[in-house]
């Protein structure tokens, strides 16, 4: 996607340690306009890669409820985020998984009620990126436990240099397994790709 | 907003103790296109009261960031998400807030970058709920901190039976504060108008 990896190359900021900071328009703060189109991109190229019939999305609090709320708009399905903590709210039974945070330290629960995913679901999983695939392993075990269909998995940004596409291929061998750009780093430095 | 009022009543849940359960549609499982329309609510009632040269919109994740982030689509303005952990990639220097979450527990810290927000800034402040109003509290100190100039408050749903108004009031005399539907508990029933 032509419009996000000249704005990474623009505003994206390699701070070292394979950690990029896109808080300038991704994270934190948001370009709204672009992440429209960011999800209108993503349900356009789940529909190239044939995937039809979805009835739910789903992500991870709270950086990936972006992106996937705006696929959710272009498709017309509702958009489901697992919850880090348990909101008074949440039923008790919960489909559970746990990610370890890199950007935050520990280990993060992700918990989804099974009110609003089960057997009858044909799910995309859409969050902000694809490094390490824990958080997406940790997605698509939840729908796992939730006897739903997965449809796909769709990022924003893919950190090449991470395993995190050949963990999520382990599980999702048939995929797509999607992202909108590519990020890698040559001697220090980015370089996007898309 | 007689679809939200509407969508409250058929399937809210009254969990006892002040709490309303929206999980359905507001909060865990979001129906995306009603969020998109909550979105442009909040700008048209924000033009109604005469708010003009919107910069930024101002919200707290994570359930903050849907309606805010539709409404900063239409405003045609970024979207700032306050940040409860702090990143890795977030500078050092932040303006800081606290919360008390009742659905949660405990004090909840909300986080900032001067690097978003500045005093040449006019600012909405969007959130899903306007209950206690402690957490719009603390949003409204964090623009303060920044120098940036408050236009307006709004929220999907307010508990009319919290003191949350007259708390913000106090702090944002002029206005606008905004509700799109306003809850009250009668006998132990949900009251939903707006």
């Amino acid at each position: 996607m032509q419009e996000l990896v000249e704005r990474i190359k623009r505003d994206g900021v390699y701070v070292g340690g394979g950690i990029i900071k896109v808080d300038a328009f991704l994270n934190h703060q948001l370009d709204a306009g672009l992440m429209g189109r960011i999800g209108r991109e993503l349900a356009d190229r789940f529909a190239d890669a044939g995937v039809v019939g979805v009835t739910k999305i789903l992500t991870a609090e709270s950086s990936g409820i972006p992106p996937a709320l705006c696929a959710a708009q272009v498709l017309n399905v509702p958009l489901i985020y697992a919850r880090k903590k348990t909101p008074l709210t949440m039923s008790k039974q919960v489909y559970y998984a746990e990610a370890p945070s890199r950007t935050k330290g520990g280990m993060v629960p992700l918990m989804v009620s099974p009110d609003y995913l089960g057997a009858a679901d044909r799910v995309l999983i859409i969050d902000d990126f694809l490094a390490t695939g824990q958080t997406l392993l940790a997605l698509v075990d939840i729908v796992r436990q939730s006897g739903a269909v997965l449809c796909g998995v769709g990022c924003v940004v893919e950190k090449v240099f991470e395993p995190g596409r050949a963990a999520v291929a382990a599980v999702f061998p048939h995929g797509p397994i999607l992202s909108l750009a590519q990020i890698n780093i040559t001697e220090g430095e980015l370089v996007v790709s898309g």
